[in-house]
């Protein structure tokens, strides 16, 4: 397929379903990616956070990817994250992933290291010049503990190196001063915001797409709002961004005494796709804390709540 | 005046004009006041972070307000800062507030202390007690290095204690998921967003108002804004949304080798003041390192892009 | 008294006494000091983090102020924090200090605002300009989140603006790099280290002396390891400061769940002050969450390991 | 080789010479380990951050490790980093270190996702489980962004998972809590700091050993500062280390308007290695900003100021 230019819609980062033994369950991976692009997605976006990219092995890695290579056949965009400390196993893993037939690169800033912005920029010229397809800019300070720099990214999208920008910075002022520069760049520049409670204001400020999350568990809300913003129906938009806000509470599930928020979140992100059947063990890779019962059943509540159980 | 519940709108958080000698500049202070409440603003913050309220002394403080009151002379609400290390402090500014003739008060979190979150509610809840007027928590983690936890907000929604939130955490994720159950309260909680970038989204999500730092400059560009939300004209909204933040780049006048993003940014609105001619003298207080010719040059060509020079 | 160059030796960050209604307990507070000053300290350290200094007001810290200066009577000289968020406050701090008749002045940098380090230098030359007291530098990044970089510190004690530093911020590297050029200065340039649980180590690195909050429980101790090092039994030293190292678990008292570990170490160094008698009331300033029972007894515990009841 | 228990002494994190061409350049590895050795060094820290492990690919960690166990033929352990993002990774970089015959791993926190403590613990422990080798656990917040709570290393030693921790956090206060419980322990497990600048003071407070990146550059100064150390000769360890931390300065050598302190400090490292002699090629891995000639001319000021050129 060509790659779309740029990529525009609604892009969930998939989870990766494991099975009880903590190995990819690619038959629920099949049946999960099959489930999403039925539901209307744009492109998948295989080993992001949400995908417990960090918790994998590069032998689950390229396994979770091929398997979601093959189930999408063309029919959307499969983007793969390539995480991994700096450039030389960053280019490691793009070379995995373009082996598995990935349309689409997806790389953070460095991480673990201290790194400098001009450091930062040449890590992405490297990496783009290093593999041979597109090149999205992960922004997730959460996790690597920079900010992608203005000014940087405007560099990489101004000289061809990005493609785009997946913003999981949380920081839509900043983004809100990028866009119009962006947007006036001649070739295809695609903002993707992964702030999943926010999309209706990202999509009305002109981001192109949405990465969410909680795309796993309802892919057909966020299409629906994402249809409603790009009909400039904004009402509706926001009443289905309210509605999935609400169901965001489902990865408050885990008990904060027990669990911190991400393995809470991802835990019951699986819960939630296994309570609908869309995968068969919501078991998260270790050393994460799982949900016990009594957090499961939270999860379900919300799920009854949203109308999706 | 009678306090308007839920308080809606724009309401600056207006400047503090000081002489080259460092002293409040009351003429220019009523001078600019009076041009905020003809470009339509709803109210007035005086003695936030834009008034430069950390840098004023307690003398000067009282001066701001009380001029800030008396020309405001009941046509708006005047809200004050009420901004020290913890509860006893906060109380002695707080006197001085309701003896200004302030309408309501504005509070963060205790600073410089390490608080845990229960000790943060009983802050506000002090507060409330011991100085009757409406109070509003003012999120602002860049300040005081704590972010309001969203179950505190809306235990002290629930119970009275505040009568409303300035959010300028710049964390509109989290504000989505708190300000439906905001709404659902029955005595008319105030949602205003400090993050003057993103105005247009946090109206389409439900926010009651703005306190945007940029409106000292241009006060009538997000009464604009705020009119075209109101009116569902969305396009509009976003539309001047994008001119204001490109405007905003004034803030980055100063050369960052020179001075910090702070001190720039304050150091813009008031040179941005000065040009317009609202005020007469630009000068921020000490120690921060004053704006160059060069940057007031670039202050300029923001303003004569913007149209507003 | 003329002002030891360098000062040397065990200064306390003396506890604030306050009577349950929450007053300072004056009379508690000349016990305490009395009982410092005979187990041989060679300063007392009015209104720093120990003292609460962040809880009291203005006139609170006037009083506590006063009523130290007055105990020590030209004993042991007085040093007195004026904590405030930047430079035009502090002076007002500043002339209160000098009014109660302090010895010296401990300023941190600006706080609440977001500073440039040309501006912290300026902050602490104005502030120097603007009163007449020996100036000392508090670096505590825990409560005003910046790190008072080295150069600035080394200019500063080179043109005499600063006549030592207290140095909390637990960079012992950093002050390990400092040092030997502090030394090299002709004017008496005092290194006081506020880490109480490495005295021993900074001692041995060329340090004056500490500062330690926990010279409220065991000023002896402190004296006894002071001495040691001074003397250059650096086994009984190690022995002394592994003593007190144990003894400092009483900062733990406090249960996590219910309160946070500044509540916590202040509630101990209070109550174990008077388990022994040396105040009256083990209150601490609102809204701190006050150490129950059990908390107590385990501060008890604590102090009868330590053979101090 | 039988493991020492505890491992005690000066076990440099040995920096991993390249070719220009950016490849591990095994004979520069081989003469500096054996300069190493002969220097009087007690073990081989292979893979650390001094040894730019994050940007090395897993091929070429293989590489130096392998390298390094050859050159070392027993006489002193070599142990190895296994530095990954969580668990599996880290097992998978484990059976690598086994392979290559290493005696000891080394392994953080897990990173750049958000981890609970006991979600730490258990990772500590299914690295133990998964890979025959003594475990010592890198406690460095810089990196990873957590710091190892106190409570977790000693549940941690006193089961037998960990041999050993290699305390890189600069936080000495928590460390002094630690020790002596941790030398109350029968199955002598081993304190290394990695804090340079202040072994005297660690050594001082009963720490076992050091790990220092300076060690590269002058591995005589840290084998006497240990040996006066061993011998209570203080004031010799103290001198020796006000040596070294003057020579620490090099690693300022890189112009902060080019590049970070992170790629300034392992730049000078190489540089003064080279200009030494043991190694060929001051190369850094990519994409870290390589000294310029100036620079490098500050290094070789520094060795000649410290008598090692």
């Amino acid at each position: 397929m060509s790659f779309p230019t740029p990529l525009r819609g609604v892009i969930p980062p998939v989870i990766t379903p494991l099975t009880a033994a903590g190995e990819v369950d690619t038959a629920s991976l099949r049946r999960l990616s099959e489930h999403l692009i039925t539901a209307g997605v744009h492109g998948l976006f295989l080993l992001g956070s949400s995908g417990e990219t960090a918790y994998l092995t590069d032998a689950q890695r390229l396994t979770a990817l091929e398997t979601a290579v093959d189930t999408a056949a063309g029919r959307v965009p499969v983007l793969a994250g390539v995480i991994d400390t700096t450039t030389a196993r960053v280019l490691d893993r793009a070379a995995d992933a373009v082996r598995a037939g990935a349309d689409a690169l997806v790389a953070t800033a460095p991480f673990y290291t201290r790194t400098h912005k001009v450091e930062i920029a040449d890590h992405f010229r490297r990496i783009r010049a290093g593999a041979d397809l597109p090149l999205f800019a992960y922004d997730i300070p959460a996790a690597v503990h920079t900010k992608l720099p203005r000014d940087i990214v405007l560099d990489l999208a101004s000289d061809g190196t990005l493609a785009g920008l997946k913003d999981s910075s949380g920081d839509e002022g900043s983004l809100r001063r990028l866009m119009p520069e962006l947007r006036r760049l001649p070739n295809g520049f695609s903002v993707l915001t992964g702030s999943e409670l926010t999309v209706d204001g990202a999509l009305l400020a002109g981001a192109d797409g949405v990465v969410p999350g909680l795309g796993n568990v309802d892919a057909h809300g966020y299409v629906r709002l994402y249809e409603a913003a790009r009909a400039g129906d904004w009402a509706a938009a926001r009443a289905e961004q309210d509605r999935l806000a609400a169901l965001f509470s489902l990865t408050d599930a885990g008990d904060p005494a027990l669990m911190g928020p991400s393995s809470s979140a991802l835990g019951a992100f699986k819960a939630a796709a296994q309570l609908q059947g869309l995968i068969d063990c919501a078991a998260t890779a270790a050393p994460q804390v799982p949900l016990d019962d009594a957090a499961v059943e939270r999860v379900r509540g919300c799920l009854v709540t949203a109308g999706l159980l």
